[in-house]
């Protein structure tokens, strides 16, 4: 099988002069430019967990597969260069069923992967008695001292958000565009940013991350916050007693971008406005740990982080 | 489960400065330095497939999946930098069982991470309902234009080989070492090697892995061809009528390195065996296609390749 398919996926290859050397002998080789660094990002998806593949098909699990490794590039503010997928693909009734699913798969994955100009140099394809295993390295690239990590968010830093949050369960969470086009206009201009995370695992606790890893706390205006039409469709229906801002603050996989701006350089990128998407200002960062709320009325709450915990 | 497990991780890691950022953030940076090419190699491991959990336990679960990845660095002639860990881990009883199993897999992956200099940079780690899923990616570097890749035998090169085939089944598939430390001597000797490939499917196919690379054929002389005491102790326990030669042809996961050298070049390698294994030749690559095994008696024979197909 796996001949089969590495032949099938050669062929939807490109050539790229950053790729000397791809899919087909023991490693892959990526060039090394000077003033740059590598960035590396990996993320293991499971069937039944992070996607019902009787549900949504390989195409969308694929397809989500590449997203949340390009979105954690955004994260730090990176350029994809290559990808590598592993996969543990479920034995059917037989080679050509297996060969199939990968092909589905992949189908879902490289046009977001070609979008990006992020080509696939590798990866190992098994096919094995249990469900769907989906492991995707992502490897890009960032100007030596420029990515954005968590650690560097001060206290007066505003929060900025791109797009708005809750209820991605409702179709989102497979779809969402990863915002590589965000990050490579901030980091092109030059754009001041502190810190950066991506929202895998809910606002309130990957914004409790940065604050973690800067030694600092925040204050969230809830007010503020975008909500998305899907976290008041989910609050609607939902049987669970939870508001659209409930849904926007725990929610996982958003997928949009936090991050830490000094307050002159926040004010421009509010008013210019530069992404094709909104930032939105939700708050800001503090010296004193923790993280509270403001509510309308001005009055302080603390806020429980709250999202999915691995 | 993987905060507390993270956590444990960080502190087995010594800093290193090829990692600027390791486990932590959205994704690792690993610095790049001029005239070097990044190597990137991944292997995905499933507990029932590459090892059964149940007889060998999580540590050599562990060390196995870090072990062929070190492997085929070692066959691009690289040196490790970093690697990456993501893990499906069965569902215990509870967190702490799931949390020791992931600890017992990286207690037997970290020594040998460590006596390579593999830094653990960054990982996935993930508990579900199915069975232990391994993926490990390694990132290596080389010298630009230096790295073995399988298409550069030339017709008249002699077939050298690590060590010895065969019978890795009984034990050597878990307890291997990968030939870094031989790979890193005749890259740092200079030594000329026009190709190279670990034998991890079958020394008869993974040769014609590299002959199909190549564009050649090969001769091997079946008698030179060193048999491990495995192979002898299969063959003569096994009920399959295979013999050790037999099984040091098709049997896989020997992970010793096949090298395609030049004739005086490999005069000189085989005189004065270099490395701490023996070094053996035996064949030779041919401009004719195909494979053929050259029996004591001068005799010519097609060989068909066989070993483990995916």
């Amino acid at each position: 099988m796996e001949l089969n398919f590495l032949r099938w996926l050669q062929e939807q290859m490109p050539n790229s002069a950053k790729i000397p050397l791809g899919i087909g002998d023991d490693a892959a080789l990526l060039a090394q430019q000077t003033g740059q660094q590598t960035v590396v990002t990996t993320d293991m998806l499971m069937d039944g967990t992070d996607f019902v593949l009787s549900e949504c098909g390989a195409f969308a699990a694929g397809r989500k597969a590449m997203a949340v490794n390009l979105s954690d590039l955004a994260a730090m503010g990176a350029k994809p260069v290559a990808a590598f997928i592993s996969l543990a693909i479920p034995r059917g009734s037989g080679n050509d069923e297996t060969l199939n699913l990968a092909q589905q798969l992949m189908q879902g994955l490289l046009p977001l992967a070609a979008e990006f100009e992020c080509a696939i140099a590798g990866g190992d394809t098994n096919s094995w008695h249990g469900r769907l295993v989906i492991c995707v390295t992502a490897i890009g690239e960032v100007v030596d001292g420029k990515a954005w990590r968590r650690s560097g968010a001060q206290p007066g830093d505003a929060i900025l958000v791109t797009g708005s949050f809750g209820g991605s369960i409702l179709g989102r969470h497979l779809s969402f565009s990863p915002r590589l086009r965000e990050s490579h206009l901030l980091q092109s201009h030059h754009a001041q940013v502190h810190a950066a995370i991506d929202v895998s695992d809910g606002l309130s606790l990957d914004l409790s991350r940065i604050c973690a890893a800067s030694s600092c706390g925040a204050i969230i205006e809830v007010a503020k916050i975008p909500l998305s039409p899907a976290a008041h469709e989910l609050a609607e229906k939902g049987n669970s007693q939870q508001t659209a801002l409930d849904h926007a603050l725990a929610d996982g996989e958003d997928f949009e971008l936090i991050l830490a701006v000094p307050p002159g350089e926040a004010a421009r990128l509010l008013r210019e406005q530069p992404l094709a998407v909104p930032l939105t200002q939700i708050g800001w960062f503090t010296a004193e740990q923790g993280l509270q709320q403001q509510l309308a009325s001005g009055e302080l709450l603390t806020l429980q982080p709250r999202g999915y915990e691995h």
